[in-house]
């Protein structure tokens, strides 16, 4: 039996047209796009080529796109960078509670340098009240943080509605869009943002290219200083091969958006129905249709959420319990916990991450497994009833 | 007449086993490394080899090596990382005067925000005195960093000196190796730094991958916060590709460390003989032995050097001014300035970078060419006596 990848939500399949892109910035023309010489002029268009691509996808002017090696970098770029700037306005910034932990942390590492940060509760479907995250802004606040989509439970975020508030009082909206960018319709003007990341391994893209969308005008601090790569703001010898790889899935993204968001979903809506039919006590989280077109995050009654991870696992189904981070660091989910989830559930969760990529057939296969082992599960379990 | 590329210095070319190294993680092995399914083990494992390689490459631990983006970022998670740690201790760094920007401009960005940076000067030949290094650590020190060769004018400098004199005054150092580390030895307990930098397309490996060293106990804040990947010091999915081909780059330079040496040293002296020689009044800047071994840098009289690079392109001889982001940003050289040149001369500088891969007959071929361009752009220069 094949293997069948359902984590695409911790990197996608690397597409061949993608990867046919990259080949000649690592066999050919494997100068330094700083350089004047002929060596330095391919990669240097290559990466001209590939802003744009970027910019069309996101609805954004090419210039106001800066490279980055990773959403995380992006998202750490977006909040100290402008914390950083606006130190002297003032040091207080707002961010969601299931904000990936990039930004969490970046928030947390800020608050050690005097920095005040105030957290936005959501509610059980995960989504951020954009009239309290307005309440929460004062003179001093530099920045407002809020995802696009929740990287674990889907849920798609009020955005626009929040940046219209955050301008009336003249504060910053950054929005982590690595679940969305090169997935859903993206539009930086229609979402009102300021700042906004994406990266290429959400959307068929290499590791090592992600970018941040910066609103001309917006004043931020730079993380890596040095050369004048980026315009001044992300120094370092550009990564070619993977920025020309982020362009060319970008394009791909936006040409295909359409059919892939509807096979996408369809394959999604298949497996939350055919998982809510077959196992008792199966309960979605996050919104039944505001979500993300690829996610089915679910909490399955008096299971043990590892044992049920590795036992798909073992049948060749690969999935996450959540986050891969927290996966690896085996720590509870916060972003399940901010939903108020009962912590039994939280940790019965499991996230199944689908891409265009994936079949019926495969659908139909975890449908048909996934049953059989739950009841196996809580056969064991001392709190099922059933 | 086929191309030569004699700038090294801004990135070597790929080298095919390197590249063959990295294909699988493009083509089949996609996974997160941070997956705890199948598709996540064989990218943990390169990463993890890779970070063995790369440790065995400088003498050091594998749980001393830290993976980031480019060696720029390397150089400012050092600078920052360590200022920011030590922000209690104090707010006082060290640097030399011909750092690479990423080192200087990093410690510009602290001044911003409240730090006091002290630049050493230099010799005539880029030396550092180890003496006034010492002389200028204080109780609130937070960190020497100093480069361990040029990546212009190629002077290797008094490291050990240096580490042996701030260690008296419990000082961390660091060093930015970019072009030393794969290129010649570098053992970091011969050399006694608390942290070095280095970069893959320094030796034959991607762009996209480079490493900091931090020994064990020395307190460094992360600049990218997030995951717990690379043990909470940098956060962001790794780049697998680019790191198992900056380990497989380590390997070879280890490898074949002292016939690649042997080989661009012996081209170097015979380009630098051959130059001066042929062409009067042409000056070598750096110290004749103690400098890189690919390393000719070269200022000549009554010549405009933007001319003479744009003629030596032209002819499809690939070279820089000095720095490819300086080149670039059309700055002169703060190196050269720190060595006391003469601008006219600083002026008129040109930068050989030769790899291993370059041959007697491309060295032969530079010694032809320049002369007569020497000597066309002399005939038009208001200042040449000749």
């Amino acid at each position: 039996m094949d293997n069948i990848y359902m984590d695409n939500a911790a990197g996608t399949r690397l597409l061949d047209e993608v990867y046919d892109e990259m080949v000649p910035f690592f066999t050919s023309y494997y100068g330094n796009p700083s350089s004047i010489h002929r060596m330095g002029q391919k990669p240097k268009q290559a990466i001209d080529e590939a802003r744009e691509r970027v910019a069309a996808l996101i609805g954004a002017e090419p210039g106001d796109i800066y490279f980055t090696s990773c959403g995380s970098e992006s998202n750490n770029l977006a909040v100290k960078g402008t914390a950083y700037a606006s130190a002297k306005k003032g040091r207080h910034i707002v961010v969601s509670a299931i904000e990936h932990q990039s930004v969490l942390h970046a928030a947390r590492a800020l608050t050690r340098l005097g920095w005040e940060v105030t957290t936005i509760g959501v509610n059980s479907k995960g989504f951020v009240d954009p009239s309290v995250v307005s309440d929460a802004l004062r003179d001093d606040t530099a920045l407002v943080s809020v995802i696009h989509a929740s990287n674990e439970i889907g849920t798609i975020e009020l955005i626009k509605e929040i940046t219209a508030l955050a301008k009336n009082k003249g504060v910053p909206v950054h929005t982590d869009a690595v679940m969305t960018a090169g997935v859903i319709p993206v539009d930086v003007d229609e979402l009102g943002v300021d700042m906004l990341s994406l990266a290429a391994s959400s959307f068929g893209g290499p590791k090592g290219a992600a970018a941040l969308f910066i609103r001309k005008g917006v004043r931020v601090y730079s993380l890596i200083d040095g050369g004048i790569q980026e315009r001044g703001r992300r120094a370092g010898t550009e990564n070619v091969p993977a920025i020309a790889g982020l362009g060319k899935a970008a394009e791909l993204a936006r040409r295909k958006m359409d059919s892939r968001v509807e096979i996408t979903t369809s394959l999604r809506d298949r497996l939350m129905n055919g998982l809510e039919s077959a196992i008792p006590k199966l309960y979605i989280n996050g919104h039944r249709k505001k979500r993300l077109p690829g996610n089915v995050h679910a909490s399955i009654e008096a299971i043990e959420g590892e044992s049920m991870l590795y036992s798909l696992v073992s049948k060749g189904i690969m999935v996450a319990s959540g986050s891969s981070c927290a996966d690896k660091a085996l720590k509870s989910s916060h972003v399940l916990a901010a939903t108020g989830l009962d912590p039994a559930l939280a940790n019965a969760s499991i996230l199944f991450s689908l891409g265009f990529e994936n079949t019926e057939d495969e659908v139909d296969r975890v449908i048909e497994v996934l049953p059989p082992i739950v009841e196996r599960l809580r056969s064991m379990s001392p709190i099922w009833e059933g």
